[in-house]
C-alpha cells in the first residue's frame, strides 16, 4: 500500500485520529475519550498499538495538533484543558513509543497547515484561518509558511485586547478578543443584551433566523467587534483571505456580512476591498486531523 | 573601484543620497529639498546628472525609501507628503532615466531592510522596527524576510486602533496609535496635559530630565499605550527583538522601561520575558538610505 499517515487531534474532551492519505483522504478514523488517557505515556502507548495493528496501512509519521503543543519544542505546555498537566514532551514520548518520525503543532495552526495543503489555502501565499470554539485560535499564513515566529508562539489573535476594561478572560487579562467572539462570549452577549435563558451559539442562530431580534443583535455585535479587529490585523499582514472554521463559523451567514463591512470601513483606503472573508471549506473536526497529518506530508519534501 | 549602489531616502521636506557600499559604509552624500523638484521625471534627470558624474564610483544600481512606495508595484501611490500627487511609477522612470535596476519601497521598511543587512538584524530571523517621526512606521521581519503580504501594504502598526474614540488620525479614522506615539502625538499629550507652550517633543524630553512632571507624565503616557499594543503585536508575530528608530527615539530612556513594563503586563504568560525593547543603532536619516541601498545589494543574492 502506499504510504499513510496518522493524524491526531487532541482536545480537551475527545482525541480523534485518522488515516490520512497523501492528498487528504481519510481513510479510517478512531475516536477516543480524552479522559481515558491519565497521561500522555498511556496515550503513546495507544498509538504503539495502533500503529502494530494498522500494518496494512503503511503508517509513515504521526501529525498531533494539541492545545498549547509547541511546534518547535515539541511539547505541550500548560495545557489548561488538558488532564496532562505541565510540560509534557509528547513529540519525544509517542516518537519513542512507535519509532516513527512525529511533529506537534497547537490545534489553530494545524487548522492553518491543513487549508495550505489541502483546502482553499493551497494557491494563497498569504492568509489567516480563525478557529472559532471555546475560544478563538488562529493560524496565520505568511509566504506560504504557517508563521511560528521566533519560539513557536506567533499567531495569538484570540488574545488581543478589545477593551482593557472589558470582560475577563481565562487568560487572567481583560477585554481579549475571544472573550467576544467564541462559545462563551456569544452565549455572554446574548445574556448581556437580555435574553433570558442560557442558549448554545447554535440555538441563538436558530432564533437569528427567526428574526429574534435579541438573537440577531448578539450575532451583529459579535461580527463587529470581530470585523473591527480583523481590520487591524490586515493593516498588519496583506492577507488575500480569512478563513473561519469550527462550531461558531457555521453561523457564518449572520457573522460574515457584518464582519466584512466593519473590517472595511475600518480599514486604511489602500486596504479597502482588496481580503476576502469565507468559510472554511474543511469539514469540521476533519481541519485538525488533516492537518496534523500535513505536518508530516510538509516535511517529507515531496 | 569595487560596485557600489545609490541608496535613496525621499522625504516631505528633504532627499537624502548617499553612495552606499556592499558593506554598508556611506562614501559620498547629496541632499536636496523635495520642493527642488516639481515631478518625479524632474529627480529622475537629476539622478541621471548624478549617475553620469559619479562614474568612478562604479554605480550598479538604485534603492529607494519613500512615503506610500510599494514594494510590488514600484509605484509611490497617493503619498499624502509629497508634491508628486496620485500614482507616480517611480521604480520605471528612474530605471529609464538611469538604464540601472532600480527598487523601491515605503522608508519604515527601508528601514527594517537596513537593520537585516547592517544593523542588530543581521542575526535575527524575527523582529520589528518602528519608525517614530511625524508619524509611525513600522517594518516587520518574518523568518529574515521584511514582511510584505499580498500586495506590498503589509507591517501598518501605526493605524492599529487604540481608542476607537480617540484623536482624528490623518487617515481619516480615529485613535490610531500613531496619533499617540509620535511627534505630533507627543505635542498633543503634552497640550492636553496641561503644558502652557507648543513645545517640541525634543524640549518637552528636556523638560522631563529636569523632572518637569508634566513633561515626565506625558512621555509616560505615550510610553504606556505603546507598550500595550505591543503586547498584542508580540502576540501575533512572536519576535526577538523590536527596535525604536527616528527622532522620538532619542528619548529612549524615557519610553523604553515603562514601554517594557506595559508590554510585559499585557503579555500572555508564555510570552513574557522573551523580547527586547532596544533603541535601533543606525544613525538617523542613515537608516532610510543604508535599508534602500540594502534593496539592490538584497537581489544581487551576494
Amino acid at each position: 500500500m502506499k504510504p499513510n499517515v496518522l493524524g491526531i487531534d487532541i482536545g480537551g474532551t475527545n482525541i480523534e485520529i485518522g488515516i490520512v492519505t497523501e492528498d487528504g483522504q481519510i481513510l479510517k478514523t478512531f475516536h477516543y475519550p480524552t479522559k481515558q488517557f491519565p497521561t500522555a505515556q498511556d496515550f503513546a502507548k495507544t498509538l504503539q498499538n495502533i500503529i502494530n495493528q494498522t500494518k496494512d496501512y503503511n503508517i509513515i509519521g504521526i501529525g498531533i495538533g494539541a492545545p498549547t503543543a509547541n511546534f518547535f519544542t515539541g511539547q505541550i505546555e500548560y495545557a489548561p484543558n488538558l488532564q496532562w498537566k505541565g510540560i509534557v514532551p509528547l513529540e519525544k514520548l509517542v516518537n519513542q513509543a512507535t519509532n516513527l518520525p512525529t511533529k506537534i503543532t497547537n490545534d489553530a495552526n494545524a487548522v492553518a497547515h491543513a487549508e495550505l495543503r489541502f483546502g482553499a489555502g493551497k494557491n494563497l501565499d498569504n492568509f489567516t484561518v480563525l478557529t472559532l470554539g471555546t475560544g478563538l485560535g488562529s493560524g496565520i499564513v505568511v509566504n506560504h509558511k504557517v508563521l511560528y515566529g521566533s519560539h513557536g508562539l506567533a499567531g495569538e489573535f484570540g488574545h488581543t485586547q478589545v477593551d482593557p476594561n472589558g470582560r475577563l478572560c481565562n487568560c487572567g487579562r481583560k477585554g481579549c478578543l475571544e472573550t467576544y467572539v467564541s462559545i462563551r462570549g456569544i452565549m455572554l452577549t446574548y445574556k448581556e443584551l437580555g435574553g433570558k435563558q442560557d442558549l448554545t451559539p447554535k440555538q441563538i442562530f436558530e432564533l437569528a433566523k427567526n428574526n429574534d431580534p435579541i438573537a440577531l443583535q448578539t450575532y451583529r455585535k459579535t461580527a463587529q467587534i470581530l470585523g473591527s479587529q480583523l481590520a487591524d490585523l490586515v493593516h498588519l499582514f496583506d492577507p488575500q483571505a480569512i478563513f473561519l472554521y469550527g462550531g461558531i463559523a457555521h453561523a457564518h451567514e449572520l457573522i460574515i456580512p457584518t464582519a466584512r463591512d466593519e473590517m472595511e470601513r475600518n480599514l486604511l483606503n489602500a486596504f479597502k476591498n482588496k481580503v476576502q472573508i469565507k468559510p472554511s471549506q474543511l469539514l469540521d473536526k476533519q481541519g485538525a486531523i488533516l492537518g496534523a497529518a500535513a505536518l508530516i506530508w510538509e516535511n517529507l519534501k515531496n
